[in-house]
């Protein structure tokens, strides 16, 4: 088992100094991701993240260097040289390589890519607890950018007190974690944030939503304070890494430790990709 | 003359690959800047420019891998092995390189610098055009940082369209250009936004704020519209690489040709830095 690595048109160590200063990604952030979790050697939801790729690119015209087929093909390359099977591949594409200059460059876009193993979650029979903060992000939060400042201040801020989340609030709405969606249950029925300008339409969400469908759980995307949060019966985040999270403590605030609609969904996720995993 | 560039401890050729994959300013944007004008030879306001760095330093919790010192130290050394004369000093820290993860690793930062040829300034006698777009930016814009991706999608707008600048307007308020401050002159009084959160805190404004004390022009630093914008008498951005540079027009509002205060602080300002430049 390896780490892997691919820029711009190989296969290189992970290490390895392959990005010049004035690359866009290093001087701009100019720039977008993805993270596809890989489950027993499969990648998971791979064309939902290559869409979504596509619509950020799209949203900040930024040209794919080469065909989605391409992408696949070097995601399963990396995955078979990796030997890993379970695995994160992270991927992203920048405006390339050009003198620094705030406009746009005409220079082909770079694609650079990393397999590493997969983070284990643990704690899902706790969950976990969580700190509200402002949302201070910018107004298009639906773009899967590399702008990920306040995205990591706010998790370190977190992390550093000992919660395994921020939720981010702005104007008094949450809106979603720092790198996950939000969702409460409440008198039997799921909420969660609209899929706006202001949050990351998440796979995992939208994964979720749908087997909430298919549970016959009433689901309702609308806005909700994080008051309303407080007073969930249950309420949880989602994410490619984090999958489904129960959350136990929002604050100082405690959350019922009885949660059959999470678990629930956990269990249905956990199926999916399982099932997914077997093919 | 050649173009220079240095990367965390040595001199580098300006397209060599130095930078991995996994570096902080390559995935998150996670780091802060500076461009420094050399005019005939010598740095102008550099030790405005090291203390701004410091600050945005201090904001994310970024600690300079050296002292302030070995910063000046390999500006000067980079402007001497350039040969240039008239130079932009471009420099950045990142949060180093450590697997990609959110929170902050423990790792040195990373410093970087080009210093490549000054942009030579054009049509000050005739000025700019304008568009104000809205100011889509997150909410810590006095934060020298990378993540500039609202900032270029803002200038590339309005020079796709023929414009020189884009002025940033939030819930009305004009706060300032994607990479300039913005300062307009009505009834002999000179106008800027207040130095909040909201807006970078330029050196070249502070400057021509000094500048308007000393001719004793009045300044107010407070909040207007882009209706006061466009119904001033003189308008003009600021920053390192346009100095001080009049509008002529906002979207479709052409403003007097008459500018005799943005004439005189224009006149100031260049005095300053050939003063300087002599020294």
């Amino acid at each position: 088992m390896a780490e892997i690595a691919f820029y711009e048109n190989k296969f290189v160590d992970i290490n390895e100094k392959v990005v010049p200063i004035q690359e866009r990604g290093h001087q701009f952030g100019d720039g977008i991701y993805e993270v596809v979790r890989v489950y027993n050697g499969q990648p998971f939801l791979l064309e939902e993240h290559l869409e979504r790729f596509q619509k950020s690119a799209d949203a900040i015209e930024l040209v794919l260097p080469f065909p989605k087929e391409k992408i696949t093909a070097i995601i399963d390359e990396g995955i078979t040289r990796s030997e890993m099977k379970e695995a994160d591949v992270y991927f992203q594409l920048t405006r390339g390589i050009a003198p620094r200059q705030h406009n746009y460059p005409e220079c082909p876009a770079v694609f650079s890519m990393t397999v590493r193993k997969a983070r284990p979650i643990s704690n899902r029979e706790k969950g976990i607890s969580v700190i509200t903060l402002e949302d201070e992000r910018w107004l298009n939060c639906y773009i899967k950018s590399l702008n990920l400042l306040p995205n990591i201040i706010a998790k370190q801020k977190a992390l550093k007190n000992g919660h395994g989340e921020a939720i981010l609030v702005r104007e008094g709405i949450v809106t979603e974690g720092s790198s996950s969606n939000v969702f409460a249950v409440k008198d039997g029925k799921l909420y969660t944030h609209p899929a706006t300008k202001r949050i990351l339409h998440g796979i995992t969400r939208a994964k979720v939503m749908q087997l909430a469908k298919e549970l016959r759980i009433p689901l309702v995307e609308k806005e909700f304070t994080t008051d309303f949060l407080k007073n969930a019966d249950e309420a949880f985040i989602t994410s490619t890494s984090a999958e489904v999270m129960p959350i136990h403590t929002i604050d100082d605030t405690v959350l019922p430790v009885d949660r059959p609609i999470s678990s629930m969904l956990v269990e249905e996720f956990v199926k999916l990709y399982h099932h997914h995993a077997m093919k």
